[in-house]
Parts: structure tokens; sequence; C-alpha cells
């Protein structure tokens, strides 16, 4: 069997080869490049004022020898600094600034000095727990560090050519290489907190070193095994420090024998659905695809396949958004998505956007690339603030503040927080903001995909020729998105265009005119235009972003009897700010007409959707809790925002599902 | 200012003057008698197979030297042992059992045997902690035991004259009176489970003693007052048992620094909102109501009345539960009443009626005795299966089995248990139903108040001579009650009737005659009939049950655009075994004709109404987790039965509150 329907392989489109001009875009990349990337600098030294210090680069100077002192922080409090120099490297690649760059090659060579005589390269370990490197992968994130530190290195050669991040980089994965695996001698573990597979397949691909796919390879084919290693590895524990110190450590270690929690419960490709921690998860579903595609691993491939549906058609939130349990921050079970409890940090929703990225560059099914709009315009940048400075981690689909001191909804958060002490969000966020322009195309040999509408310019080689394509776009706001295609010479190959699976009645002309049914194939989602390209061929697309009403499946029993509205890529949400108080109380008619304006004024320009909706009557002489009279229902004219753009007019109540009347 | 509106104090009606004889309840008195009380005897033995053994007896044996071994339970294991002979003390009242009374006599004089010279009786410290008795008044429930111990001794004493108990009771009690007080050298503490200072009025009132009053008033009056003796404590025990112990105890103690858990971060009579755990209140507030009838203390009674408003207008269920958050088994703030995570404890219900019941007896109004019939027809017996044989602990009003494996819900249980761990619910019901019969009357020295409607037989002193009241009733099924009036001689008296709050049309009759306007007056709730009564007057009562479409206060988020039936007492909800799985895409149209029907061969004989309800069309061909079609919907007859009778065949989803439509 094939991994794709075509014998050649889809190419990535790097980041680097694609130039990014979009309006909605643009304004995200400058607050990444002005606002999170200075911050996160100040925050790694501990110059933030009223925050808590984050140690994190002193860590690396008293590993290094260059200070003294205890370690400082989470077990994992190394990855602060190498996802900064991770968004660092894809910003300057958009910006160049040679005054950043100084300060990420001052940051590579003290990782470097930090690094050990041996490869091993983690802070924790090295300034006070030398004899327990190694010892617990289930809790200790070892690995997990080392991954992004190898993202950062791969992300780091590849925009400025410079190597000595990436041979820290392999120094450390040939370390980590000789420590796992098959053979004798070897321990036969695997990540606690997935990672480094996806990163390990990073590395291979930069450097073209078949032992970094083999350990990727080990990592996820070990998975699950019986006798299950971290089980053997507690052990190994217990009779080393002994029965107390294993004791105080059961206090530390959550889920420490529920390995549904690790993804490790069984081996991956018996792994029918999502399950656990959702980041860990993704991170590992990613790596999966990726290995599958590396290897023409078809059993794997399914599998991962399998996952998709079971993440994407049961346990996904409209906003892209995944893990509904805060506890675990993790998948709960098939179709359980309730809107006020949700955790669905924007982590998980960018690590969705990173698997769906692999499944896509194995086979071009709209599905993953709707998906990746879906979590890139609602899930994910709903994380961000509108000033670039506040952040969720958390992104419920509802909100009643008053609530969010109830122990079981204290993880929501009404307003966005200044910064956090598990940092992962707010630089993961800056890392896909500043790389998006690898999400646009992919291409063979003979097709060029267009995935998203992001106002872009970009050069490829098609049919043996340099064509560039230039795209004018003006998302998520407008329906028209014009494509210029320069080709070096005349010559015929296909350009596939995303037909959105929000919208109904795409309009495809080039060059002002209708195209020829022969040169037209639909195919998965995708428009594919073949025919001679010339220079000067404009592609003109029209996308109707009708006002559309949303319902759940059935069985999703938080929203029965509710609507929910999109329109174009964007989920919309009722806020207080708008629409008053006790938002549970508003209904929207069936018939009700909808209407979208642009207001340029209103949280940087934005579509709202407007129209009459029912209220309940709230105020009125009667206290009583329960009483036989039903209130009366008014009409007024309700506003709906869209969700990404939410809590920033202070703290109030939020809706993204509102009852249907 | 007076305390009630009358210079006579209302007194109450003891369980011993009345003779239960009502088909609704008869049965579950039955079942206390027959079920409850026989396992819970099996279970304090050690005898329930498959159980985890209680060691109840046993610790008690240990503690009076006739046993040998080390204590096991929770730290309030002895209360288990109280609990049954409180229940026993009623039920032998209303069935008198020779063999029952033995091994009650025999407890009595082992607990007898386990008590120190000096009165302290506490097994858990006597066995193994004797140096640590009053050390931690916070967590450790030594004066909880002694109040059920007071309570168990009162009404034994009650029931059979028997001193024994209640002699260890005031010993046990005198103990305590010599540790805590304003006096030098006694602890300025309280208890951090309140149950002592109800039991303590009891006792009072029982021995006439005024001690227990006082100890009762210094426990009241020094909660929550500064410096905190919590803490003052906590710090004490730091330096006796060290820091390393202290960390420890950190570990089990919960919310060892938030006061409000035991509602003594203020002074009570500046509480003025219900807060913490929800039976630790209810208790306390119990006992402040009569101390303040007992001490014409118009503050602590103010207090008392403002706390009332606040949890039956801002935190009750409609069943009658309270304590909405799982997390402390506590109260949330207003209007905070989620149905799917509901804790309500059967416990805490019970003890809102041991309020309601104290604050009625202050001052009769009907506002009292309505939550007095709500919880008990609702949330209470919810908590007892039909068998006699398995209970619930928490009474939610929304379950979806599925989701009770969320670690969110985990505290719902979609099928009753068989026993608990911490078994208080399954004794607390079996005390509340063995002593309905102190529910139904109270009376001053001219008038009669009749709270509920119970077919039942009693005799009181009114007007100077012997009355005798023949109540014949069949609620909560039917409308009519007789109540046959047979005084001595012919005298002028008052009998007022409750108009519960759910029936709008009530009809009065006395020997068949409307009653001339002049003998009739209502007042807070109460039809006062005022007249010279003859042997053989009768008076006929009709309260018409119409089926009542209720809503929910609309600050209750939780219940907006949803109804809920009630007839008559009892609050009805759907069940999966009669209306299929996904409740929530059921609605009731506004208009829909509702019917009530009794199924005598049905759970019991139960009403049911039934009338057309429409769904969303489930099962179809789509399995897209979100898509615009909107699904349609259908006619069913649906049928509702009441909530107190859910979960008895077999597991599956229940709703209270439905979608309207």
């Amino acid at each position: 069997m094939k991994i794709t329907e075509n014998t050649e392989k889809w190419r990535k489109v790097s980041y680097k080869s694609v130039k990014i001009h979009d309006p909605f875009w643009s304004n995200y990349r400058s607050m990444v490049r002005d606002e999170v990337i200075p911050y996160q600098w100040e925050a790694i030294n501990d110059r933030v004022e009223g925050a808590s210090p984050s140690h994190a680069l002193q860590n690396y100077r008293i590993a290094a020898g260059e200070a003294e002192g205890a370690f400082y922080g989470y077990i994992f409090q190394d990855s602060d600094v190498t996802k900064w120099l991770e968004a660092v490297a894809y910003s300057l690649h958009a910006d160049p600034n040679a005054e950043l760059e100084k300060l990420a090659d001052e940051t590579i060579d003290l990782l470097g000095k930090a690094q050990q005589p041996d490869g091993y390269l983690n802070t924790y370990f090295t300034i006070q727990k030398q004899d327990q490197r190694w010892t617990n992968e289930r809790d200790n994130h070892e690995t997990y560090c080392a991954g992004h530190l190898i993202e950062a290195a791969v992300a780091y050669f590849e925009t400025t050519g410079k190597r000595r991040l990436l041979d820290i980089a392999c120094k450390l994965a040939d370390h980590i290489d000789s420590v796992f695996g098959e053979e004798q001698g070897k321990l036969r573990g695997y990540p606690g907190h997935q990672e480094i597979e996806l990163a390990l397949m990073k590395l291979y691909s930069a450097t073209g070193q078949e032992r970094y796919l083999k350990l990727c390879q080990f990592f996820i084919d070990e998975r699950g095994q019986e006798p299950h290693y971290f089980k053997l590895e507690a052990e190994k524990r217990a009779e080393k420090r002994g029965r107390e110190s294993l004791l105080r450590e059961g206090y530390y270690s959550l889920y420490k024998n529920n390995y549904e929690y690790n993804q490790a419960h069984l081996p991956v490709r018996e792994q029918l659905v999502a399950t656990g921690h959702a980041v860990r998860a993704v991170y590992m579903y990613t790596a999966m695809a990726d290995l599958a595609g590396a290897t023409n691993d078809t059993a794997l491939l399914e599998s991962c396949k399998r996952l998709w549906e079971n993440v994407t058609q049961k346990q996904m939130y409209l906003t892209g958004g995944i893990g509904s349990n805060h506890d675990g921050e993790a998948f709960s079970f098939d179709y359980d998505l309730p809107s006020d409890t949700a955790y669905t940090e924007t982590c998980a929703s960018i690590g969705l956007i990173f698997w769906a990225q692999s499944m896509l560059h194995l086979e071009p099914d709209s599905k993953y690339a709707d998906v990746i709009e879906r979590a890139l315009y609602n899930g994910t940048i709903s994380g961000m603030g509108l000033d670039g400075k506040s952040f969720f981690y958390v992104n419920p689909l509802e909100v009643w503040p008053a609530a969010c001191k109830r122990p079981d909804k204290r993880h929501v958060k009404p307003s966005r927080q200044k910064w956090f002490g598990c940092a992962c969000c707010p630089p993961n966020l800056a890392r896909l903001i500043a790389s998006l322009g690898s999400y646009i195309y992919s291409q063979n040999e003979h097709t060029v995909y267009v995935h998203q509408y992001i106002g872009s310019e970009t050069t490829l080689k098609v049919a043996g020729q340099n064509v560039s394509l230039s795209q004018q776009a003006n998302f998520p706001w407008e329906e028209t998105v014009d494509i210029n295609v320069t080709p070096e010479r005349e010559e015929a190959f296909t350009i596939a265009v995303r037909i959105p699976d929000w919208c109904d009645d795409a309009a495809i002309k080039v060059n002002g005119q209708a195209i020829a049914p022969d040169s037209l194939q639909f195919h998965k989602g995708y428009a594919a235009i073949t025919r001679i390209w010339h220079t000067g061929d404009q592609i003109a697309l029209k996308f109707p972003m009708a006002i559309k009403r949303l319902y759940a499946h059935p069985e999703v029993r938080a929203n029965a009897g509710k609507v929910a509205l999109q329109r174009g890529p964007v989920v919309y949400c009722l806020e207080e700010a708008d629409n008053g108080a006790a938002l549970s109380h508003i209904s929207l008619p069936e018939q009700a007409r909808l209407a979208a304006h642009f207001k340029p004024d209103l949280l940087g320009g934005i579509v709202v959707i407007e129209g009459q909706a029912l209220r309940s009557e709230l105020s009125d002489s009667s206290p009583r809790l329960y009483e036989s009279r039903k209130r009366s229902e008014q009409s007024f004219t309700f506003r709906a925002i869209p969700y990404y753009a939410w809590a920033n007019r202070g703290e109030g109540e939020m809706a993204v599902w509102v009852r249907e009347s």
C-alpha cells in the first residue's frame, strides 16, 4: 500500500521560502517580534518586575560553571530558553535583527558551555542530581528539554546557517542515542513527555543522519510495551533511593501509575482513541505521522488516521481546542465537550496544528488544512491578548467570571494573565506565528497546493522551473483571494486550491474567466487547476463567507438545543461587554436575520455579527429562587465577536454556544 | 424585641407522642427497621461480606480493655455506633423489640467501660493517642463524636427511660465542659466539625442542666474570634510535635487554613452568607436557632434568619439539596447551582430539616415547614434505594453515567452504593425517618399547628385538656387530608393548618361546611381555625396537586431555558429507563398538556407525569461533529417519575431540569 495516492512525496515548503504580507497575520507577527520575544528575554533573565524569577538562564550559567548557586524552577525550566531561541530563529528570518541574533549567539555559547563532555545537557541534573540522570523518564522531562533544544537548533541553523547550536543538539542526541535503545546495556525507555520524537525527525531531516530517525522509531515502537518501562524504572528507583524517598515522590508525581496520561498504556499502534495529556498526545502523533512518511510505515499511518478521526470528530471543540479535562490537561471520552470547564490548552491546539501539518504532507486532504485553519483563527490565537502582552493557558468556550472561584473551575481564568509560572503557551504561540509561512503551501514535482489563504510571496520549484506565487488575501474578513502566477516559462502544471469546509459556493476564475471543466478537478477538498501557466496569470478565488449556524453532534450533550455562529473560518462568541450579563438567558431565534459588519475601530478591526435575539427579563421584584411564573422575553440586538478576540475589554461573561429558540 | 409574635414558646411535639400510620412513610419506616438498622449492626460488627471492616465496636472493646489490637477506621469511627444507637432509640418507640433493645443495652455497657475515669470517651485517642487529646479540634472530631453520643443518649433515655447512656453522656459533657471555656486554664476552642452544639441543647432540654446550654453558648460565641483558635492550636502542636509531623499532617488536613470550610472565618453573628462544608453549617445553624430560642437572643435569631434566606433563596436546589461543591462538600456562591456536578449530600438535606425544625419552633412560618416537606419528599429519601439496602451520598439533579468517570464528576455515582467507607448518610436517614413523628405538629397553650400531612395519631395538651388528633392522608399522591379532632370536653382553641407553598387553591371545611370567615385567619402560610371543638369534629383539607412547571431565578445560569416539574411536594425527573438516552435532546413544549397517573406497580407505587415532548433526531448517517444542518425533532410521549425514586432500575441518565421549547 502506498502512503499517498501519488508516488511522489509531498514536500513541505519551508517558512524560509515564504514572505508574509497579510493584514491579519502581519499584526500578530509584529506582536511576537515586538512584544513576546523581548518580554520572554526579560523573563528568562529575571528582569520582569513583579513576576517570580524564571532563573532559566542563570541555571545554564551555574551548570556552565560561570556562576554559583542552586537550580531554581520547574524540572523543565531549560526549555524556556530553547523555546525562546526557536521563536527567535523564525523571527530573524522575517525580520533580520543583528542585535537579537547576537543575544541568541551568546545564549547558544552558554548552552555549549553547560553541555557535559558526554553530550548531556540538562541544568537541573547537572547542577544537583548528577547521579539521577535517566532514572525517571516518566516524570523528569530530560528528553522533553532535549527535544526543544533540538527544535531550536534546527530552526536556528535553517535561518542563519550557523552550526553551533546544531552541533550541540547532535552531540546531545548522540548521547541520548547511547543511553536508549534495544541494544544490550541500553535503557529500553521512552519519554514521559513526548516531544523529542518530533524533534528527532526534524534533526534527521536537517542532517540526513539516519540514527536520529532510528532513535525516534525506537521511542515510538517501544512505548507501552510490556514489561512496562515506567514500572521497571520506578522499581529500580525504589532500590536505589529507599522507600521514604519514593513515598515523597508519590506526592509530586501525578498519575504515576496511570500510563494513559502519557499515552503509554498500550503500544501506539494499538491505541484506538486519544487519551491522556493532550499536548503529549499530539506531539507524539506528529512524530508518528512524520515517521510513517519517512519509513513508508502504513500500519503506523493507519494509527495516525484512526486517531485523527477520533480527535477531530469526537473530541475537538468548535474552536480547534482539544483536551476537555482540567485534571491531567487531558482528553476526556468521546463527545464529552463541556464549554465551561473546558481545559483546551493553547499549546494543545498548537500541537494539533503540528500534527495536521504532518498529516497534510503525507496526503493532501483538506480535512487536515481545515483543522489548521480552524485552530489558527480560533483556539490558538485566543491564547494571546490583542496587546501581545497577556495570555490564556486555558481556552474555555463559556465563562461566568463569578464561577471561576469554584474549585472545579479554578483553572478557568476570566481575564488574561501577564505570564505564567509554567510558561509554555506564550513561546509556543510565538514559534507558531513566527513560522506561519510553512503552513501556506506544499508541493510535489508537478503540483502546488495552496492550503491557507494568507497574503504572501513565494517561489517554488515546479515542473523543473521556478514559479513565483503572489497571494493577496484579507482573511478572515474578506471573501476574495487573488493568486498571481509567474512561471519562468510557459509550462503545464497544477495549482490545487483548498475549498474551505465552511464554504458552500466557492468560485474560481483564471484571468477573469471560469475554468474549462477539463482543466479543473476536485479531489479531497481541493480544486486542482491544471493548465499551461503564463506570466501574469491570475487565479481569482471567491469564498463566500455566509454566516453559518452550527450544531453539534447529538452525542455532545453539552450543546443540546444550542447553536454557534461561524463566518468564514472564524468562530464567534457573545461577550458581556456587548450583550450584558447572564448570557445564558439569551436565545437566538432559529429564523433571526443575522448580518456581518466590519468594525475597523473595534478590537483591532473585526467583523461582528449582529441580529435580533431574545433575552429573559432579569430584574423584577421577585427574589424567589423557584417559581411557576415564567419570566417574559424581550427582543434586543445582540452582537457576536470573533472568539479569539474575547477578554480584551475587561472581565465579563462569554459564550460560544447560545440557546436557540 | 420578642423572638416570636406570641409571648408563649412554641413547644415541640416529641416523636413519642405521635403514632404514624401513613402509607408512604410506613413503608420507609419499615425499611429502616427491617433493613437499615440490622444491616448497620452487621456492619459495625464487621460481619458484612465483601465490605471493608468497620471495626467500630471492636475499637470500643479495645478501649474498654476487653480486646487487644490497634484502632482502625476514620478518626470519627465511634460515631457509627452512636448513630446506630440513636436510630434504634427512635425505632424502639414505634416498634418495641426486646432483642434489639438488649443489643443496644449491651452496646451501651461497652461504651461505659470504654469511658475513661475523667469522663473522656473517644476510642481513637484512648487507644493510641492519649497524649494528643484536645490538641487539634480543627481536624480531630472529638466533640463531633461526643455530640452523636449525646444525641443517642437523649433519644434512648426518652424512648426507654433508661439512664445508663444519659449518664455516660453527661459525664462526657461534663469532662468537655472542664476542658473548654472562658475560665482561666480552659481551652478557648470550639468544634472543627459542629455537632455537639445541637446535642448539648438536647442534653440541656433532657436534663435541665444549664451548664450544657452554657457550654453550647460558649462554643457558638467563641467561634471565629481572634486570635484564631485553630491557628493558636496549630502553633502549639508544632512546638509539641515538631515540624516534620506538622508537615505530614498538612497532607491529610484539608482546608487547614481555610476557616470558611468550618464556618470559623468570622464570629457567627457576622456571617452573612452560608459557606463551607454544608453539613457542618446546618448543624451549627440548628444549634444557633435552639440557643437563640432558649436564651431569647434576638441578635442570634436575626443571624439565623439571614442565613436561612441566603440558603433557601440563593443556595438550595429544587430538591431541598444543599452544598453544590464537591470540593469541601460545600456551599458555593449565590445562585451557583449546577445540576450535573451538584454534591448535595444526603446528610446536608437532613441537616437542613433539623435547622428548619428549630426555626419553626421559634416562629411558626410555613416557609420552614415547606422546606422540611421539600427535603423530606425529595433530596433526603433520594439517598436510599427502594430496597432499603443501597444508598446515595451525593444527589445530583442530572446524571450522564459516562461522564461520571470525568475527574470533576467522580463524586457523582450513577448507581446506588451498598454502603460507604464514611458511612454517615444511611444512619442519618435512619434517624430522620425513625423520628419522623416529631415533624408533624407543634403547639402552644391554645394552638396546635399541623405542619406536615402524614397519617398519624396524637394526643396533645391544649387549652388545659387532652385533645386527640387523628390524621388520614395519602401524601404525596392524594390531595385530601382529614383530621378528626377529639377533645375531652368542648372548648375553644385553634388548629392551624399549613397551606403548602405549591398549592394555589386549598379548600378547608369543618364537618363538611366551609368555615365562617371570622373563625379562619391566615398568617404566615397557615390557616388558623379558631372555634369551639366538639368530639367527632372533622377538618377536611383539599390541596389540589396541579402539575407545576417551575422556573429558576434568572441568576441561576445553569437552569436558563429549562423547566422542572413538581406535583404536590414531589419534584420530578426524567430517566433513561422511560425516555431513552441523551435526555438533553428532549425539550418540553411550553404548551404541552401534562397528565398525572398513579401507577401502583411502578417503583413501589408512584404518580407519574406524562405528556408530549420533542426529541431531536439522534441517529443518522452523519458522524460529523459540527454541521450547519439542524436535526429534525419528533414528538414522543415522555414520562417523568418522582426524583426520589430514580436509580432503582439500573444505570442510566437522569435529569430534573429539562429544556423548554
